[in-house]
């Protein structure tokens, strides 16, 4: 057995509580290295009377690993842990103090899970689960009311530049509300829309108020209660990382220097405030100059901040946070901002922006989720190119899944793309075929997924700012088919919770080969997923030992062949079944894991 | 190269602030597998301008793996990275998404470590990295006042049983400060004093009383004000995991079941309280029916214990908080705890009792330090038993510093035994040559030192409650020339800096072989330490460059012979070794750092 690629810390991701009663540990060996893993578990302060040996599931594996999974629910909220492996005639121990080839005697020098404290338990909110995310960039979406677009508000549909503006605001979103009804996402997420002299919005001057341009605070109000009213749950991006240079108390250090009241409340490095050669001397986002980095150890700052946070849970039910360039944020802040939120709303859902592995931010004690890039990347690169195989593919969902614990997967925000990425469309070259794959991918994998406005008709847009271009409204312009595409398949994630939060595995997902197929089964409801992601047609076959599978786009019977399922699929086609499960044969499954 | 072996995440022990300007990043690869490991780094919002590739050192290695190390400051407090790796002809790159032959276009899908924020840092008290602490036992190490004997106290230096009292005091300790300030150590670490029915009193009645046994309020304030004219700090011990039964709420939850406004100060699982076949209804340390633990999460209870901690920081100007149990308490407490902690004496020192591998409290937010047992285990292994060569020691060593962030080892609470542990001479079996190498260890290498009572004069003792026995006041009985040999050592500790924080390396440490040669460096001293742990006298010699060697406890010149140190030792001997380093040529050290 390869020793050196045995690995388990016994915290993070590799040891965690799922919830107030069980206790997830994982393990890895190299990959098809090893043939069974178990977990040695029990009470330190009794093992005799609670010893138990728990065969632990390969849960899912990448290039070079595997990953074993066991769920355990310790009768006293105490686990004491080791590892057995075994190959062939082989079987090693793994405890904290080392690799034995005999068993250690427990429980000295073996891992421990000391209590499984309910405060500690990273637990998101429920509805993320079943929610799907519409984005919306505000002054892009509609303009609802002409009368408060910008000086030198262009026509609609333009070119977007770094600057200019095209007048959409809140009252064209309020307008356009039975449209997000119809296409069936159940949640918002607007860019920024507080008071800031930018399109974009992120350069803020004041906090606490909806930006002229865009409507008013009672608007917002309005907005957001229509909003549940038609079931939307509401997410606005805090932008804590750094204000923009209008904003007073910045202005006050500008005029003032080192005697401003507010000259701590950013990282002022040399005064006056200047920019030499491209770098501001003091702190900012990047290194631009008009967007000075918050001193979030500053205790009038953070209070300042949590109050921004607080107050608009208070004043309009807000139901989530995105936090802006959240990873560049001191952890002491979001750690208080998360007990802040969770008090004025225990049920609020907390989004980091975090472009890389974030681990340390999805641990229970600051955000819920993130903004999953990493994964957008592995889903584009398989759909849009041609290279990687489903071999990679598999590799690549399995290396992302065990990042984070299992709650963290329920709920983190899978996207295509976003105002700061390239459209997925254009990514995909224009080729709707290889969108519909990645789309399918999207909605039919655990997460908490969303839409960047006017992908679900077919915009198209390069990197900021063509990607931030005009919604297109008239319905000549509108991919109609794309739209009921989208509907269909949103529609079809949140009728069947399988689609959501059950079981995932991948049946097929060989080297050289770009068709894949995976299933998803909760209790009641059993999906496969066929995808031919190539660009001529194909055959692809599965056994089956049921013969009632049906169409879930058609509802026809999709009948077996001698116990095999017989798919044709055109160039990048796809075709999803389902089947009811038998009631008295429902499969007993790990639930919410991935299975290779 | 083994690729599996391939270790780095992107913070915990792997990357961190070791201080306000200077991140470390760490790398593994497989033992002797690598030839040189590079981090290629820069600012990722200026990539160009800011790009670096910094050689790594070979910082450490244990059985499978060798462990590699860069100190970094990034010009804007930000940093992006990867790690370039190279063998014979062959260089791969390891960035956050994977493993590539050539190298991956920077920064995008490079590590991250968004910015270094001042208050994320973990930075312990400076104090404690020049301190060598005793361990009191305050109920056997001096009975000061027989006036406060509890009924029944027995002679004093009888046979420890669970239960009974020898009438050890506060007053006691405030007789013998002169004998502490003569052995040489600057701080005291007592186990609980306040009051409890209990000879150890982990079983607190009031956590604001001192226990009347042991004296009064105003004589722990006067001994602590004693201790700190002569240069000792005190370190108490706060047991916040579990109170004891007499503790009045718990009384009262006992008498009035639910109904008790304290019902939810514990973790009740069934009322009316009681134990059934060993289990309490009730959550507490272990199943020992006498010590509930507390429900921290409780905003009641947490502000009545942080309450207590507050108070004794102010009240006698306490300088630390060793935490029993502290694995077992939440995160959440002990973040609140620091902080209140901290605020009220920026330079206390805080140590977990954890006995594992304690990283996810060690990040800055939680303890500065924990009781180091693992690596007790390890030391007392190797000079107690003869099964153990040099290479798995080192390795053991290598090993165990690479769990922490060097801020972390620096301060770690190093001790050979405790009054959890058997006494260290008697797991030496009773032989002071082994015991001697053990304390040379402890006392020459990085970490907070801890010498238990009775230690220094040769105390014997099993596991509790025979290790804790009486102190042997009588000089007749006392071991003097152990007694010198720790004061000795202490001395030479506390004189050289070198020997506290100074570079660490292993000059020898062979398979096969119990003999282990290592240095200690700062920019003034160089030490070598010779030792000979095994019953037969040799002959160790290792290349000198320079002749210029003292013995460190004699000041006798030791001269080379031919460009070699050639040391005789007698069995279980060691020999220390300084030179002063040339002024002109001060060697340009990675500093506390393990090198093998």
């Amino acid at each position: 057995m390869h020793l050196e690629a045995f690995h388990h810390g016994p915290r993070n991701n590799w040891a965690y509580a799922y919830d107030n009663e069980t206790l997830h540990l994982r393990f890895r060996t190299k990959r098809d290295d090893v043939e069974a893993v178990y977990a040695v578990t029990g009470d330190k302060y009794d093992w005799n009377r609670t010893a138990a040996t728990l065969s632990m599931d390969k849960t899912a594996s990448d290039a070079i690993f595997d990953y074993w999974e066991v769920a355990v629910k310790p009768a006293f909220r105490r686990l004491t842990y080791g590892f057995k492996i075994t190959a062939g005639s082989e079987t090693l121990w793994l405890i904290e103090t080392g690799i034995f080839n005999s068993e250690p005697h427990p429980p000295g020098g073996y891992f421990e899970y000391p209590y499984l404290h309910e405060i500690d338990v990273f637990n998101p909110p429920e509805w993320a689960k079943d929610a799907v995310f519409y984005q919306i960039f505000t002054e892009r979406f509609c303009n609802g009311d002409p009368a408060n677009d910008p000086e030198g508000t262009e026509p609609w549909g333009g070119q977007p530049t770094t600057t200019n503006s095209f007048g959409g605001d809140l009252q064209g979103v309020m307008d356009k509300l039975d449209y997000l009804v119809d296409l069936g996402v159940n949640a918002i997420y607007f860019t920024p829309i507080f008071e800031s002299p930018s399109n974009h919005k992120y350069d803020t001057i004041d906090y606490k108020k909806v930006d002229p341009h865009f409507g008013t605070n009672e608007l917002l109000k309005e907005l957001v209660e229509k909003c549940h009213e038609k079931g939307l749950k509401v997410m606005l991006d805090a932008v804590f990382n750094h204000s923009g240079s209008q904003f007073p108390p910045f202005v006050d250090v500008k005029e003032k220097g080192k005697d401003s009241r507010y000259a701590d409340w950013f990282h002022i490095n040399e005064f006056p405030l200047a920019v030499h050669d491209g770098i501001p001397t003091y702190d900012t986002f990047g290194f631009f100059g008009d967007m000075p980095k918050f001193n979030t150890a500053n205790p009038e700052v953070k209070e300042y901040l949590l109050d921004i946070a607080r107050y608009w849970i208070e004043e309009i039910k807000l139901d989530g946070w995105r936090l802006d360039v959240a990873n560049e944020v001191d952890h002491h802040f979001w750690r208080e901002f998360r007990s802040v939120v969770k008090k004025a709303n225990p049920e609020a859902y907390i989004v980091g922006e975090v472009w890389n592995d974030s681990i340390v931010w999805l641990l229970g004690d600051q955000f819920d989720s993130v903004m999953n890039y990493p994964f957008s990347n592995k889903i584009l690169e398989f759909f849009s190119q041609d290279h990687m195989d489903g071999y990679s593919f598999a590799n690549s969902m399995g290396s992302l899944l065990m990042r984070y614990p299992q709650q963290a997967n329920e709920v983190v925000f899978n996207l295509l793309c976003s105002h700061d990425t390239p459209r997925a469309l254009t990514i995909c070259g224009g080729d709707k075929r290889r969108l519909k794959l990645a789309v399918v991918f999207l909605l039919t994998y655990m997460g908490t997924p969303c839409i960047f406005y006017g992908d679900e008709i077919g915009l198209e847009g390069g990197g900021d700012p063509d990607c931030r271009k005009c919604m297109e409204w008239d319905p000549q312009k509108q991919d109609n088919e794309l739209y009921d595409f989208y509907k269909i398949l949103i529609s079809l994630r949140k009728k069947n919770r399988a689609l959501r939060s059950g079981h995932f595995r991948f049946l097929q997902a060989d080297s050289n080969d770009r068709r894949i197929i995976y299933e998803r089964m909760d209790h009641h409801l059993h999906f496969m997923i066929y995808m031919n992601n190539q660009e001529e047609i194909t055959t692809m076959t599965h056994p089956c030992e049921t013969d009632d599978w049906r169409d879930a786009l058609s509802g026809e019977h999709v009948p077996t062949q001698d116990g095999q399922m017989v798919i044709e699929l055109e160039e990048f086609g796809y075709r999803i079944l389902y089947r009811y499960l038998d009631k008295e044969n429902k499969p007993e499954l790990p639930e919410t894991r991935i299975k290779l």
